[in-house]
């Protein structure tokens, strides 16, 4: 998989790269950097998540796709976890009368759903003999001139480490950003959106998926949304998005029913009405939060990866994606700077930060758009209309979601040509509504015509029968 | 001035209201309190500023307008500090090459230039019995739970108190704002925008204010700017904004009287070009930060205002104003909810957050306005049309300066009428424009006229004449 000894320049300076943060994003930057032959620690205050026991309700399942998969190819690993997951090819959007109706990610696109895929990329970071994992060990404080760190040990012990490089991978609430936020010059925000989520479980039904695997069913419903995701052992996880204030409202099992007869009476049968009036409360809502900063790196000392950099809502399936993107691009820029950390990191700020903020944006975008429009007809016409286009001219019209999901084009690049066609598209399509209305004047008033009197009802008739396939 | 006895209701109680942040908002802040009759006990980290000297070159000159001025009205020191106070009617905006053209604030404004204000409002807040102020306390820690707070004196002694109701007016970097931080769903956002300020000052002529006092000063070059504002020593402070990256340009004082002359050349006798060179460089560029967030209060035990709520850039001389008027918005909502917490706390969230933020964000908006379009033919053909409409309509229209400055609009609504009241004249100026055209081109059709051949040099200078008084 990996030879730490064939890179001859670094192995001879075997500087030190403290990685802060043990989750996915850390420890496939272990990997990277250790390939690089440099001496990695990996600091996780949690214990080791290969012993803990799973903590259902807060699992919000993840998606694998291009970007996620090109970091992963790097260092050798995307074979071994694409094989570890379940593939989805499409949407399912569940309508309020049941009916369910199919959105395809586009021609050449599939997203990988994982599992446990922080226990593969860890035991793929313990396999370089020059680099250690140091589990519940939790950071006390660290200086951003020398790069000197304490970190205390579960047992109360303290443990000292000169660190050449700190890498923050330590998720949304990072604990390396605190620096930062002291530093003049230093742009944060972070927005708590006013919905909550919740997960219950479908379970199998005579040892089968409850519903169709290989899709993202989604019950749009304006201002709730839940969604549901498979899992290996044929249950769905379902997790329901919802302001928190209507999270309150509901406070009773009975309550429970209610809501879903009314929202999503489909679903009920297939959770169980037990279970989800038991499920419901395990756990209060949990919140969502968007993070944006910049710049990412603090001298040539410290540079932030991950969620720490850009939490961003779950609504684009790229919050991993964006994360192992980082590790990737930040490796590019490593070899085109022969590794000179004074360079590299302003660079990494240079060129990750537009790109970062606009996925974080477009996931916000999203959890409008998948709460309201996902059931409106002209936004499944402008999607068809999209792949339409892409198909007859795959260089020209690219949709968003494909170029977020399934290139490498920089996020904030995918923005900008994404406004550029919604112009283009939308100009085409009135010059055509134009010109049909325009020719069908004309020819009504050159050949106008005998038409029957047919009562509307029986035109409908008429209409669907023409879409019959007799 | 006032009476701490005429409110039995409170007296009675003697609740501990603790005023975190010494400044103008806690200042204040601590002789609304007394007056309601409550135990204020003031905590600021430095010494008391009427002891300190003064420092040069980080002032930014305080601006009092309406919503300020209500504010100290209702503690009746409104005369006292006004009286104080160089009175502003209009800006003089410098164009290159030296002509100077005033753009008033329009029909009943004026804003007063403040000095001191902050060893007035302390000497007000002092004259309470029951206020205690404590200077050289360091905040340590708080609960927010139960209050309880620990300071540490300049000496390092300790000190503890026990507090009913917490209040941080501690500024843009506010401590008390950093244990709202680490709550969930807290909103909060620093942004620091790329321009830095520096500070000269321009001496008197002849014992004489060098330029037009009462006016306030604007060089406006695209990305430069540079404004001067009258001190009562009859010196003016001119503050010279700009990108950092372009500070690091000028390093010698050859540079900064070359800079000098390619855009502020009528400043460098005023300032004097040994001065100039000598005082450009006694500090580093001050750096700028917008600060927004939400809710500002934690449960019934603490809530924030003024900078430490939202700091805002300094471009609509607001600052002070919005922050004063926190004080005066809390106040109106203990009248209304009888000075209970659990109530008072959550209203003024609800009450103040949207107002906050569009201040934030209008002075945002100014930083852009005020650098490019100040000296813009349509930007100030604009204003005019403003204010004429303003005077022929006064209850219709009224410009968005006038009600941010001279009036208590709320901040946001005012930005809601003045969108209505742009597309409303924009439409009125293009239908007036599309009705001239057409007139025109009926005369023109209907009465061709017999123009002389007059070259187009000759005409205009007729066209000059035209506007010659002779």
């Amino acid at each position: 998989m990996h030879n730490s000894t064939n890179d001859n320049k670094s192995t001879s300076k075997k500087k030190v790269v403290a990685v802060v943060g043990g989750g996915l994003v850390g420890a496939l930057n272990a990997c990277y950097f250790a390939k690089r032959g440099f001496q990695v620690e990996v600091f996780e205050s949690r214990e080791d998540i290969r012993q803990a026991k799973i903590v259902k309700g807060r699992s919000i399942n993840l998606a694998l796709s291009h970007r996620g998969r090109q970091a992963l190819k790097q260092v050798g690993m995307e074979d071994t976890i694409v094989s570890k997951g379940i593939p989805m090819h499409s949407r399912m959007i569940h309508s309020l009368n049941g009916t369910q109706s199919p959105i395809p990610y586009g021609k050449k696109g599939q997203v990988i759903l994982l599992y446990k895929i922080l226990c593969f990329v860890t035991a793929a970071a313990e396999t370089y003999p020059n680099t250690n994992l140091n589990f519940a060990h939790k950071l006390l404080d660290w200086s951003t001139e020398t790069g000197a760190m304490t970190f205390v040990r579960a047992e109360g012990a303290k443990e000292e480490i000169q660190a050449d490089l700190i890498v923050g991978c330590d998720g949304a609430f990072s604990a390396i950003r605190k620096q930062f936020l002291r530093q003049s010059r230093f742009n944060y925000s972070q927005t708590y959106i006013p919905h909550g989520y919740l997960e219950l479980t479908m379970p199998p039904i005579n040892g089968e998926f409850a519903m169709k695997p290989n899709y993202l069913h989604i019950w749009p419903r304006n201002t709730f949304m839940m969604i549901a995701l498979p899992n290996l052992d044929k249950t769905f996880t379902c997790t329901l998005f919802m302001p928190f204030e209507e999270f309150e409202k509901v406070t009773t099992g009975d309550q429970v029913i209610t809501f879903f007869q009314k929202y999503f009476p489909d679903a009920i049968p297939l959770i169980g009405a037990e279970a989800l009036k038991r499920d419901y409360f395990r756990l209060p809502a949990q919140a969502m939060v968007s993070v944006k900063c910049s710049p990412y790196h603090l001298g040539d000392k410290c540079v932030l990866m991950g969620d720490a950099a850009h939490a961003v809502v779950p609504f684009y399936g790229q919050g991993m994606n964006a994360g192992f993107e980082d590790c990737l691009v930040f490796n590019e820029i490593m070899d085109q700077l022969n590794e000179d950390f004074s360079a590299v990191l302003p660079e990494y700020t240079r060129v990750r930060v537009p790109d970062d903020h606009a996925i974080a944006d477009l996931a916000m975008y999203n959890y409008v758009e998948m709460r309201a429009h996902v059931n409106s007809k002209l936004f499944l016409f402008r999607k068809y209309v999209d792949n339409f286009l892409h198909i007859i001219m795959p260089r020209t019209i690219i949709p968003l979601y494909t170029m977020v999901t399934f290139t490498r084009t920089r996020y904030h690049k995918a923005v900008k040509r994404w406004h550029w066609q919604e112009k283009v598209i939308n100009q085409g399509l009135l010059f055509c509504a134009a010109v049909s209305v325009a020719g069908c004047s004309y020819l009504l008033v050159r050949y106008p015509p005998n038409m029957p009197n047919i009562p509307t009802e029986q035109l409908w008739s008429r209409l669907q029968a023409l879409k019959s396939p007799f």
